[in-house]
Formats: C-alpha cells, structure tokens, sequence
C-alpha cells in the first residue's frame, strides 16, 4: 500500500480541496499537501484568486506555491500548450526529487484542470509516481446541504453540463437524479424547460455550496433575475426507479 | 454557518466515511464522529461486521456504539419497519439532548442506507438539526486508483447499477462516461455486452478500492472466473463530448 501520510519525494499528487470549506478536505489530502515542497495552483485568466489556494491556506507554511493562469476561452490548441508548459516545470521540480501537488477545487477527476496536466505529464514520469487524492465534488456537497438522497435502490445518475438544452432535455428521459453543472446564463432556459416538463418543483439549486457566498435555492421560481456564475449546481429529482 | 468543529446537542450527522480508508475521512467528519455522544453502525444481515464502524474504529473512545442490523432482502416494507425502529432509537437519544451520527461507507447520499433513515426520520425532528457530512465515494476512489479523469469539458457521467443491463446498453449512448455499481453475478454478461459495443477495451474495474482486498483490472478480460461480489466498481470511457 502506498504511504500517504506525507508527501514521499518525486511523487505528483493530484489532490481535491473539496467545495470549499478547509474542513472538508480528507486527511489525507491534508498531510500530503502539509508536507509537500511544490503546490501548483490552478487560476483562470478571469479570475483574481485562486480558489483552491485560498481553500488550502490553513495549511501552507514552507511550501513553494506556484499560481498557474490558464485560459478560459476554449480553445484546444491554447489550452494544451498552457498545461504543457504546467507540465515542464512539475517535470523539473521531480527531476530535482521533489514532491509536487496540483490542487484543485472538488474532486481533481470531476471537470478539473488535472485533467488537461495529467494529459501532458503522463508519459514523462513513472505511472507509480502519480497519485490522485479524491476531493468532495460540489455534487455531493450540494446535495448535503438539502439533505437530499442522489439516489437509492436501482436509481441512474446523470451529471452533465447545461451546455447543450437539447442534451439535458434528453438525460429527463434517462434517468432518476439529473445533476447540472456550468449553468450561468442558460439558468432562465433551464428553469424554462423544467416547467415544460412537470419538473420545476423536483429541482433545487446551491450555488457556492460551502463558500462564504453560499445561497441555497430550495425553490427554482425565487430565481428570477439571478447571477449565479458557474459554481452553482442544480439537482433535478425525476423519478425513482426501485427494486424490482 | 454550522459550527462542525464538533458533535452539537440534539444533532443528527448523517456521515460518510468514505471508501475504506481511514485517513480518508473528512477532517469534518472525523471532528464531529470524535465528539458525537451515540453512533449507529449500519450492518446487512448477511455481513459479518459493519464496514463503517472498522473504518472508524481509529477515532472511538467513549461514544455509545449501537450496531444496527438491517435485511438485504429487497423488500419495501421489511425495509421501512426497519428503519423505523432505528429512527425510534435515534429520536429517543436526540430528545435526551444527545448528538447522534449514523455512519455509512461511501457518501451517504450515494446508494446509502442513509435514504431510508432520513425517509423515517425527517418529519421527526427540525430540519435544522440534520446534516449530512459528504464521503469519498467508491467512483471517486476507483477513478483515483485508475488516475483517469471521470468528466472533461462538456461530458456527461451515468451513475447506475448493473442490475438492469437493457438499462446499461441503453446509457452506453446517452453519456460520455458510465460507472456501473453493484456488478456481482452479472460480470461475464456485463463484459459480454462492452465487448458487443466494442468497449471492453475503454473498461477499467477496481473491486473494493481502498480496501485491503482491493485489486485492479485493467484489462476485463483478465477477468474470466473471478467472483467479485458487490464492492467493485467499473468505469466505462464511452467517449468525448468536447467543448464546442
């Protein structure tokens, strides 16, 4: 079994902060980030901070921190070469027998940076050297917050952007639990749709679930003239499929 | 904000301990299980000790231990007496002021015995003195054994159970992404039908992931024979569905 109470050198970790709230990283994720000598932090080119950094800071002390600005504008060929260049300086510090954690918000395996880094860096260091520490993802935190089941017995979970309507129209017909992300400005449409559906009153929505700017909508029609931005996440009850 | 430093009077925590691991825990959920005053233990009929309360076992000291033993029968109304009863004792003690967690492997709002408690506790006490406190769940840990992103860009994730595998061909075409709990006895039809899409190649399996007994499959067919029972866990890579 790998040794995870500290940070063990030339070792990348990509490690989940959860929501929010510094008490909802796992232990784990805290003595590797206590004891590790690289923290990558991930920061859009929109935003001012870096939220998982603010989220980790109870624990920094001697750590070299490394604020990484990637684009938001999506773009294929930006993105790669940004997270390339992520890639050369986690590959230097290994080569010099350091630790090395790429942290970010929620689960690093949930709609994360990690992703993009993991794609430039996983054939220039060993396999066994990369170890991914799970974060709660705003799903479950959203889904904590109202107390409400995401499914039992044989029930299917769908979680998806709102990117694309027609797509999210499509998942109410395949499955019990439906979980958005990315919401934004499609937030009117959405709640649109949900009313065409019967749906309106099966679905509520957390934004910032576990920041400071926490709001929690029990009610969709109370949205009505909102900016959310993209940390809000609306959960959509369907149905129930039960045991046969 | 809810003060989760530690158990609070008349509370109920609905705690997931994530997969197996102790050092997996939430920091909230440890602080809150080191200081609650009774926890309960969830078992199957069919187990020979609770998952959760061995998960656990590193933070107890005095906290009343209650084992509750619930039947794996899918039976709605055995099922809810059930539950009913655990709910009877869990009243009793939270109207003596004391503070009481039920604890849960996983997240407890993912497939967990959670739901039926809430179901039979929740017009019983006040809403503000329930709070679920998220855990790792196994598709998180699996797909962190794996180092395999779940979801990128614009990717959809199905959650369901294998149960039903006309249900499971069916969402091979509905996401990006499907992750398939409570495999069992249908393993070789399950491979059988990944095979017949041409996906038995885009399938990992982690059975009892963080767990002393875990293993991985990297290939199913390494697979032939094995008798996996309920804790493992398949991730089936369907696709890309990216930024457009």
């Amino acid at each position: 079994m790998t040794d995870y109470s500290k940070a063990l050198p030339e070792s990348l970790y990509l490690i989940g902060v959860g929501p929010g709230a510094a008490d909802l990283l796992t232990l784990r994720a805290v003595n590797v980030l206590r004891s590790v000598d690289v923290i990558i932090a991930p920061r859009s080119s929109t935003a001012s901070e870096s939220l998982a950094l603010n989220v980790v800071r109870p624990y920094l002390a001697a750590q070299e921190v490394v604020e990484h600005i990637y684009p938001m504008e999506r773009d294929a060929e930006q993105t790669a070469l940004c997270w390339k260049q992520m890639a050369d300086l986690a590959v230097a510090r290994l080569l010099q027998g350091k630790s090395v954690a790429h942290i970010t918000i929620g689960d690093p395996l949930i709609y994360s940076t990690c992703a993009y880094l993991l794609e430039q860096i996983g054939d220039r260091i060993a396999a066994e050297n990369i170890h991914t520490i799970s974060g709660i993802s705003a799903m479950q935190a959203t889904a904590a917050r109202l107390n409400a089941p995401l499914l039992m017995q044989n029930d299917r979970l769908m979680l998806m952007p709102a990117e694309n309507l027609a797509a999210v129209e499509a998942a109410l017909g395949a499955c019990e639990t439906l979980v958005i992300y990315k919401i934004g400005a499609r937030l009117p449409k959405l709640i649109e749709l949900l009313h065409r559906h019967g749906l309106a009153q099966s679905a509520q929505l957390v934004s910032h679930a576990e920041q400071e700017k926490e709001r929690i909508f029990l009610d969709l029609d109370t949205l009505t003239g909102e900016r959310l931005g993209y940390m809000a996440v609306m959960i959509v009850h369907v149905g129930r499929r039960e045991w046969t």
